[in-house]
């Protein structure tokens, strides 16, 4: 039974601080062909979403709107056309639209191509994690593979994608330093086994210096931008990469030229958006696959909270209070 | 008749302001097999000096030692081997070598390899400019039209660099902006026949952007560093880059995180040495000649003052003080 309203979080407007939401009760619209409607089953907050609420992703959509970038649902009804129709009662993995409605509803109506079907064995909450982060892991790893890398470095190692990382890298056969802001982070990781944590602080530029060269590490992921994106850069091997994704510190990335200019190094930065725009349909499916298959393992994440739609704010709130130690979702 | 000693100027202490030369009468040593001794006839001072005076170059020279990096003048005795006895009598362009004595004397004891041959028909002041501004122009260039570039933008172009690097890019068929820091050398530049002369300040960002989308600016040279980094990444279409070669803010380079994520914006370092150490001699062979042909027309230098060796001091403070309007030259 397909109901003719459902409940959907708001955004009404974009915000510094944390954004008040309006939950609202959103009239269902005829599907068009190629669009089905998937019933959500949950959908996480990520950093990107974070980005997204005051304003500063790289997507910025018409407000009022409904937030919310990755999901798992089941197709409950189709507009018509084939793929549409062969999604008719699988569960999916779907992202939001640039500029259609968000997944934190309890129902979202999108383009059949932003769906791929799961496999009946994955858990819909695993599942609600299966595009965003995994896939960005997955690049990374293989760009820095495509860097010749042998080491890579990264910061916010403590976080789900962070975790993530780590794994593939070493299935990789990749070493890998990571970088945490707390003890009690590098603690929790070293007990996972991860085995060359560094926590940030004034003096850590000596260890990292020596870790990245004991390890040939030439490749650093950095979600956090400010003054450490140049400590990354400063302390690899002359002709090594940085590669920014994420701006966490919310402030410029500061690199001496020194390192540029006598180091060699180079500033590249990664979007997954833009990253999937440059791949063709058939490695994206690949690449879903690949997703599936890892999705119990080096690709899981940790789940800390579930909220409703209802408490999407206060979800919000958890989330950006704490970015580590597992994933907060919203379960319409 | 070769001197048992000449003079040279003595740096014993790198720092932040002004240095204190010693002007010193130094003995003359054997010459080993593959060294020649060359009698200066000009040395110019570069940026890249100012910033070995300050200890913050990529080269640092045991102290005390003789700054200056390249010079003109002549081959008066060799030390044997092929190369080297082939020099002798001949007016060459030589670079300092990274270990040894520099420039900045009447004599200067160096490995034949860093001399180049100089045609008769050069004049010796403009074969002392002729390598550090001319070949990091070509290659500059050269970068810019192996990005793809159909124009290029570059800060600090009111100086004698940057006035190079106009000429070979118009050369070279690509649409080139022009940035200075005052209005007087955007109408100096703008009488030289410069078509797209923007001054830098606080709003010069929005004509940067229309005039880089207008020209199809997709590579950035940058001599200064600093904040305009980012102004010079933010301000080209999405999938740009940034060269840096220079660091004559003195601060980090600042780049907004959404410039490299979301616009896809790459920032490279550039540094003559590490390019000509990655070319073969062939290669430098061919740049050289192709400098000499440009040396009275694209690739000229305009001096605006001479100094002796003992009035080295000056040089630099006037240097200093302003670096476009001509070079200054020391000139034994």
């Amino acid at each position: 039974m397909i109901p003719t309203s459902y409940r959907a979080v708001e955004l009404r407007e974009y915000t510094d601080g944390l954004p008040a939401f309006h939950v609202v009760q959103k009239e269902r619209t005829e599907l068009e062909k190629g669009e089905v409607l998937v019933k959500i089953a949950a959908s996480p907050i990520n950093p990107s979403d974070l980005a997204f609420l005051k304003g500063q992703y790289g997507i910025k959509k018409k407000l009022p709107c409904i937030p919310g970038f990755e999901a798992s649902g089941t197709v409950v009804a189709s507009g018509g056309g084939f793929y549409a129709n062969y999604l008719k009662g699988k569960n999916v993995a779907c992202s939001a639209s640039p500029t259609g409605d968000g997944t934190w509803a309890e129902y979202m109506k999108v383009p059949a191509q932003l769906c791929l079907p799961l496999k009946k064995s994955i858990d819909l909450e695993q599942g609600s994690m299966a595009i965003v982060n995994p896939l960005t892991a997955l690049s990374l790893i293989e760009m820095a593979k495509n860097l010749g890398a042998k080491g890579v470095m990264q910061t916010a190692a403590a976080g789900a994608l962070g975790q993530m990382i780590h794994r593939l890298a070493r299935k990789e056969g990749l070493n890998i330093i990571d970088i945490v802001r707390r003890d009690d982070q590098k603690e929790a990781l070293t007990e996972q086994g991860f085995e060359n944590v560094i926590v940030s602080g004034p003096k850590f530029e000596r260890d990292l210096r020596v870790s990245a060269k004991k390890l040939n590490v030439t490749v650093a992921f950095d979600a956090v931008g400010g003054e450490i994106t140049g400590t990354l850069a400063g302390c690899m091997p002359n002709g090594s990469h940085v590669i920014v994704y994420g701006g966490l510190a919310g402030t410029a990335c500061e690199v001496h030229p020194g390192s540029l200019i006598f180091q060699g190094q180079t500033i590249h930065g990664y979007w997954l958006s833009s990253y999937l725009g440059s791949k063709g349909p058939l490695s994206i499916i690949r690449l879903s696959k690949r997703v599936q298959k890892l999705l119990g393992s080096e690709l899981k994440s940790e789940v800390r909270q579930r909220y409703s739609v209802d408490d999407a704010q206060q979800a919000v709130a958890d989330y950006s209070e704490r970015m580590s130690g597992g994933k907060v979702l919203i379960t319409p």
